[in-house]
């Protein structure tokens, strides 16, 4: 058996400076209401660098009443390289604030009651992507402390800013988009990946708001994302007589488009394919892949908010529509 | 203004329950060293309900000593399909263990002055993927309480338990495939993104190792993921006289093939490419992608370990090589 180390105190830090408990929790905390002289900061800085002291984030946020963490749920589904890039610029723009993020994985835990585990952690802030939280949800919150509770998702929530990230306009786009180029018998594919219809359900809503009171009809097709779901939907696509799809993302939309393209179906003469997300595979298909491409809010202008409502809890939350969406047509569609 | 509520505490639960402040934390946090009558337990469970009362993590391991914080530091790259689901995996194997994790973002830190910020949340273990953390690292962690430590890299950290992820086998095999498939001037594509050296560097080393001794050549190919840089360095393919390429991942490889393609450049007659990942998109392309399949450690597994290692914090670490690596040939080799 290896001997543990104990973990260094303040008061064996305060013991090798020489000065008192209270003197090392001013220096470490910088505080700047308490005069201390150089010579005395110096110290006490060595002698916790020497024990290899680390302050205590838990301690200091009970003492303070309040911490700097901005909490965020991980996602539970695959996050496509948008997300990612929106999250990396966000957690940037925070860290330059000096609020630290942490990402909680709350796989099996929902609404209320994930609100309830993320409150234990007494974040400063939390953001919130999707669906699911509720008004006592966000009571939860901030009765155990957070300043802010922000909400990335399609509608408000009373009590929470919201950034709405309406994806009924991904589909809209895309439906108006169809039949612009003269479909009239449209398929919407709907991701059989479980954690998508957050997204899937609106975009098909979308679809179907762009073309209400034309003569065009909107068809549901349940896809797998597997090679032979794929194929067995294009086997029986003629039969269905859809000349237009629009396949929920780029990946299914290549998915899809190639297993089309093996039963000898023409892209665009018989079938128009459009993807959404922007992706660069997808320009590497021929032909090129039509898409959505869809805007995310700036990481930028959200530390910001987040940074505001936090100095000002009380101020009436914000309201941002923050997705953009526009049609690229390539050669698909 | 907005009235904010004030945050109940334990006392408050106590009040309305007619109890003590002690009784409540008892009952609150399940010990069963103190015998409570079932009515009691009832009374304060509904007074922590009424009030909307939240236990306080921090509060906790401070008197226990520790957490139950697993923590991550969250990727600063873009991560892929599989990693994804490897995360997703250890959340829910680490979940039913009664293990929260938490992902720390930790862009702009590096190595042990990253420990020294995880060490604050005090978390009871904690998981570094990829190389930077070094001993005192380590040391740091352990000291603020830290019971495991665990890498997820090329090699192994003093003090540190250790999923070794041989970046080198993935090269290593792809290498062999395309000498075995009679190529001799071979390429390797070291992709353009920031922050995947830690993986590019040992896969052309692997590549090198592979081909050590024979009459075979090595090129590296620095290339940015965009169809721009892609076209150019097609352009110049020819001049270059190189008969194959490893392209790092599925992604450049499908990138850098249509490049090649669009420059009259015969798949796999002129040029033979593979890449890695096994993504499905790969199989989309014609010629089909060849790919190295990875194969990440189980989510399950890596979850036992932890539980072992905090279970016996003195227990010497362990040592697992966990990544696979195998060629799945198609069209494109």
């Amino acid at each position: 058996m290896v001997q543990i180390p104990n973990t260094p105190t303040s008061a064996d830090v305060a013991r090798l400076a020489g000065v008192s408990r209270a003197t090392v929790s001013y220096v470490l905390n910088n505080t700047s209401a308490v005069r201390i002289s150089e010579a005395t900061r110096r110290r006490v800085h060595e002698a916790a660098r020497e024990l290899g002291y680390v302050p205590h984030a838990a301690a200091r946020s009970l003492r303070a009443g309040h911490s700097r963490m901005v909490l965020m749920p991980a996602p539970a589904i695959p996050v496509g390289p948008l997300y990612s890039r929106f999250l990396n610029e966000l957690q940037w723009a925070l860290g330059r604030l000096d609020y630290t993020v942490v990402q909680y994985g709350s796989v099996g835990l929902e609404g209320d009651e994930a609100a309830r585990a993320w409150a234990e952690l007494r974040p400063v802030a939390v953001l919130v992507p999707g669906a699911g939280l509720g008004p006592q949800g966000v009571a939860v919150l901030k009765r155990s402390g957070a300043r802010a509770v922000v909400t990335l998702g399609p509608g408000r929530v009373e009590g929470a800013h919201a950034l709405l990230m309406d994806h009924d306009a991904v589909g809209h786009c895309a439906g108006a988009h169809l039949y612009a180029r003269g479909r009239r018998r449209i398929g919407v594919v709907l991701p059989g990946e479980p954690g998508l219809e957050v997204y899937s359900r609106p975009r098909l809503a979308g679809v179907r708001e762009a073309l209400r009171g034309t003569d065009a009809t909107v068809t549901e097709l349940p896809l797998a994302y597997t090679e032979e779901a794929a194929a067995e939907r294009a086997a029986r696509w003629t039969a269905s007589g859809l000349d237009a799809v629009f396949a929920y993302n780029d990946e299914y939309a290549m998915l899809l488009m190639r297993a089309l393209q093996d039963e000898g179906v023409r892209i665009p003469e018989d079938v128009a394919v459009i993807g959404a997300d922007d992706l660069v595979l997808g320009r590497l298909l021929r032909p090129r892949l039509s898409t959505v491409h869809i805007e995310l809010p700036s990481g930028q202008d959200l530390a910001e908010l987040v940074d505001r409502a936090v100095r000002d809890p009380g101020g009436e939350p914000e309201v941002h529509t923050v997705l953009g969406a526009s049609v690229i047509r390539r050669e698909s569609s």
